[in-house]
């Protein structure tokens, strides 16, 4: 008899073969709101059972692919920063093995160690991120490490002109007004990042998708619903035109799943997990 | 006194003036994922009381109708066999009365007995069949008699070319592809429907609607939320459509009311039933 | 050490200075379905303060306004009358001060008191109504004060072509009869008000929005959610429209906010005041 | 085909042959924390499908006695007194044909009509009243119907020296000081009544249970949940001592179901009517 | 990297070294009432990690044992015959490598299957069964293979005088009259097994522990509560009691843990299992 | 008009004639397993709401004494030293004010920086400690600022014999033996405390409820739920017991109000809080 093995559905490579690496960030001490992004992991493993392998949007399917699904990071909440130098170690092995980290948060702030260990290795890197909100503050509380400064501290180690926002509609007057000069920021849609795309060639790009940025109505299970925002049609589109970009990293954050018991943002999630999996490795 | 009679709203005839006759099969036992389907049928009773009898959609009331609320089907749970029997002979009793049943699920399942009570009456039917899954499985866990095998199964009774399906956008690949030998498939939305219409004519039609093939965002009530369904107004639009046809018997199923505590799945499926019931009447 | 001043984000100006007066109705006794109204205008305070005071679709802040959140209403429940005499004598002072009123409802019938006092003031007034209800009911239950009375009382003192309604899409025959002769009623959408816009000119304008008239995906946490309403864009629009009327009274009713545990519809309807009030504020 | 009868569990009797006639009084009108007693009634027919009607506890079968479920009255939502009428004719003509009024509340203030319509028969009535509140407040909200007024209602009618609390304990310090000269009122525990059960003798006796008079460990379902109330043990024991009592009308009050998910609460309340039908039947 | 495993905390230890074999046998199929057991065994093992493995009870700690956490039977819904057969052949092969089958359910059900593994090798077994039900139905909607008629089924492979049922409070009156004849039934409480522990003696057992035997107010998630049941304190002892017989298999099922949004019942499961364990292992 | 306060039901004191001063301290930045402490301050504010001020237990009014909410301590999420720091401070200043403390959690580590400034002026202070968990690690993750490790904390501020622990079930071993040579632990229950009043003479205590000492079926809306603990009454008990000891500062902590929709757990914290003040100043 085996141990019980527990994994996003299908992703039960070993780590040698596996093109894609999936791992949990279950992390949420920062933020301001309501808690509970740190069940978001699991409960997609969970519910990614009642998900086919198949993608009819892209004609392919899942199992095909070699892909591990590694755990969470061990967290110790409680010490932000000694958390984020947790996942930065962890993501900073698989960038080395030449794999591509795919890491489900947790609040958005856990994207940015796993951002800078991508970015170690690829120094011309692009980031595109899609969000409901700016995530620009310099400070939130006095605090320069929060779920609301993470993109500012992205551009702490960037700078101007390498951070491309979509889908924005939420956010401090100042952060909207900054943006104007050192990031793309599209307000209210996501659209715009499908014209886009030939700008981004080769390089190298790190995705980060808050999944805040769909309307409530398709994705109640945030800790700050934000409505206005796109429907899953139009990240669908999004996920089929970002596939044919370098993507080297990239991760999915914010789910709070226990804010919407009927489990469809769960499902919304485990859905854009999955074809973002089937997009990237079907382009590879 | 009287006993406490409990029916969907306004459909209080008796039996020998009812020319619908509503009926409940609160069967859930092969639900895979997440049961609870069997709920479907008192909820929707109750939470009907909600709503008015006129639409405004068909200026239409329901109440200068005549449909009786036969209660539901006695279900021996444990036993899937057994409890297909009884939904067939309960559903047979009112097709030769010369009355259109009109089922409430339950799961999918559900659909195999009444149809086939329909079917042994009118063997040159045809099937509608919205959806978000194929349910043209063969087996599941090796089993002929499951929620996701119920169009194959119907298949085995009728044949090729006589199944139409709107709204698919989930399942096997394998099953994907039988469908382009033996049914009409139409992926992710319901539209083309609405131009098929005329083909149909007077031919006797058996209407399934699975109201997972909704979008979650309208209908979250359901045991497999799949997201990228098609919305309220599309439904109303296929509704309009088909009540010119010659429905002769029809079910709606899948409700799973606990998943949504906010009650909107009921009402979703409440004005669902009242627009069918009320285009299907108005029709005759 | 102060005591615990409890408001709507940023609306804590002394009541000398404020240009418009917040404040909650939470009744809903004569509620027919599904009582919880009352927990309204509490929900809302504590939930904005997840919202920014920024908001980006009018490019103004709300803490650059002066607007007073004055608690709640004193109800006296189980006496109808009684509890429209304690929000009428409420909401008269506001206007004898020459303020706007912003009532947060509460059940529909709070808005006959509130609409009364301004009326009394503004004898030319007109009314426009957002809802998925006509509430042109003469009585319900023998009652001829109730949430599905409330517009067919307004008229009552304002008499036939002054009260203009958008989104209507459930009520008996006998009322959308009715208002072909008394109220300008446009069914399903609201778009219409748009270019109804320069009719009103300079008319006092009272604007009462039932939350039920978006569409449950949307805001599912109400009493009688009514699928097939408005969604957040269409709304925005409106609010955007209607900011150049002279409104001078309103309210947005109907939110019962345990009816959507994830608490989105609490979010919608505090994003649709603060953009209420950021509108009729930067139009003054 | 028959029409769909909903009852409590085997309380299917003709009215002619039943001895005890059960009833619900969905009405909370004058709830003033929390809302929802008018689920009560439905949700314990609903829910009692899943009790056994045979009892251990007294070694005798529900089925075995003939009881009549009536249904609900039609309650007028919104007009506190018409509501007491509608109930009051209601009982009144159950007692007039011989029979014992049970009745299923909804909030506390129901017992009022009820009782009063057993009283006029039984003028040398006594009451039994178990509860966590006094419930002898003379107005609240200067209203003198009130689910917190009930019980001085009753006093009104009958006097001093009629009326018996049990575990009670809560309430305004002037309500137990009032106590002391009206009423037999016994704090916190139900136990003495046991002992009081002689005296009461041949005397008509009204019951009337406020189920919050239970741990809310026990009966979580209720508008104002008290801790430090009795056990289920407890009121077994009560149940099965006034079995021997001449009960001539009874009621079981304030279940509010939602607020209980667990069904918990009402599988309390089903088990308490099951006990309380067999204990009054057994020992006519 | 490795795979993510996921068990009951710290039961951890390979197939080879383990003196006890935790499985989850998932299976709802037959539930008359209200379904979800399936969902017990996978939130047990999340929920075990708030648990600490240290009890003060025994002054213990399960990390000193050697105990495997095997994952789930495979099951084919469905299928009852079907389930029943893997669930067998599963335990089965723990049985014959002589190690301690421990089974979370479920349903009652899976019980039948697992003690026959376990009685085919011990066949002077003797069984401890506590419970609110009898389950000795012999059938139920004419079905001989339910949660309802388990221990019946039981009592057909090892006959009169095998069967030991404690804290029985639910059930037919045929049931009860039944096990007279056949079993060893004590009503209501658990206590007396206590004094019954000596007979036992060396005597193999099988403990089949349904949760429902607890209180509701101590376990309400669960699908039929039960009201009158046993509290935490007197499961401890019993548990304690029990350590020095010879358990060979034992099982504790029907946890419905979303009828339980606190968590309560989980961990009331969670600690029960640690218990067994602890008692059983220490006492090898 | 007046701006809207917000207070425990009658705090509403001014600053200067406060004899206790009532604040929330909403952190929950440590909690290792299910976050949600940070709602427990205003959800105790807003159900107070459905008590009364007077209490039968005491035969007193609240209303009669003077106490001041003063709102809630201004959280800096993230990071854990400065949000002690700003507790510290807010408690600094009650305590030099010669007022008593009285603080609501959040989560028990909050209990370290009230704790010491209330020791900063009674150095003689001794520590009674209500909870399930022994609290005494010495770090949690490496940390050791967390929930677990608070009583430790401050016996590293006070040493040896000053600290008596009650109700303790759960721990890791070297807590419990730890505690043999450094705090007074008494294991499972709280009644000897009853015992040990004598002792405390005048010595200044501080107080601190973890209200999960509480049994879950009392008190089901925590974390980190632990069954078998004490009952309602018991707590009761003690709460009577500790009135006529020398209370200098106290806290009670641990109420996750998200985890009860029952709003129980709620309505038990709100009771214990109006005891404790009760007794705590109708002693002074």
């Amino acid at each position: 008899m085996n141990k019980n093995i527990f994994t996003f559905i299908s992703c039960d490579s070993n780590y040698d073969e596996a093109d894609v690496v999936l791992f949990g960030a279950p992390y949420d001490g920062t933020t301001s709101f309501r808690p509970g992004t740190r069940f978001g992991p699991d409960t997609i493993r969970k519910d990614s059972d009642g998900l086919e392998t198949y993608s009819p949007y892209f004609d392919k399917d899942l199992a095909d692919y070699n892909v591990m699904d590694a755990g969470d990071v061990q967290i110790s909440l409680g010490n932000t920063q000694k958390v984020l130098d947790e996942i930065y170690h962890f993501t900073k092995n698989i960038v080395n093995d030449n794999k591509v980290p795919f890491m489900i948060g947790g609040e958005h702030l856990v994207t940015l160690p796993s951002f800078k260990a991508v970015y170690e290795k690829y120094n011309d890197i692009k980031v595109i991120h899609l969000d409901a909100h700016t995530d620009l503050r310099d400070e939130l509380f006095d605090e320069k490490l929060s779920h609301a400064t993470v993109i500012r501290r992205i551009w702490d180690l960037i700078g101007d002109g390498k951070i491309y926002q979509y889908g924005i509609r939420s956010g401090e007057k100042y952060e909207f007004d900054w943006a104007k000069d050192h990031t793309y920021l599209t307000p209210f849609t996501c659209r715009p990042l499908l014209e886009d795309l030939e700008k981004f060639g080769d390089t190298p790009i790190y995705l980060t998708i808050d999944l805040d940025v769909l309307d409530p109505s398709v994705f109640p299970g945030t800790g700050t619903p934000e409505p206005g925002g796109i429907n899953f049609h139009e990240i669908l589109d999004i996920i089929k035109g970002i596939s044919s970009l370098n993507i080297v990293g990239l991760d999915v954050v914010e789910l709070s799943p226990h804010y919407d018991a009927s489990g469809v943002s769960t499902a919304v999630a485990c859905k854009i997990i999955r074809e973002l999996l089937i997009g990237i490795l079907s382009n590879q």
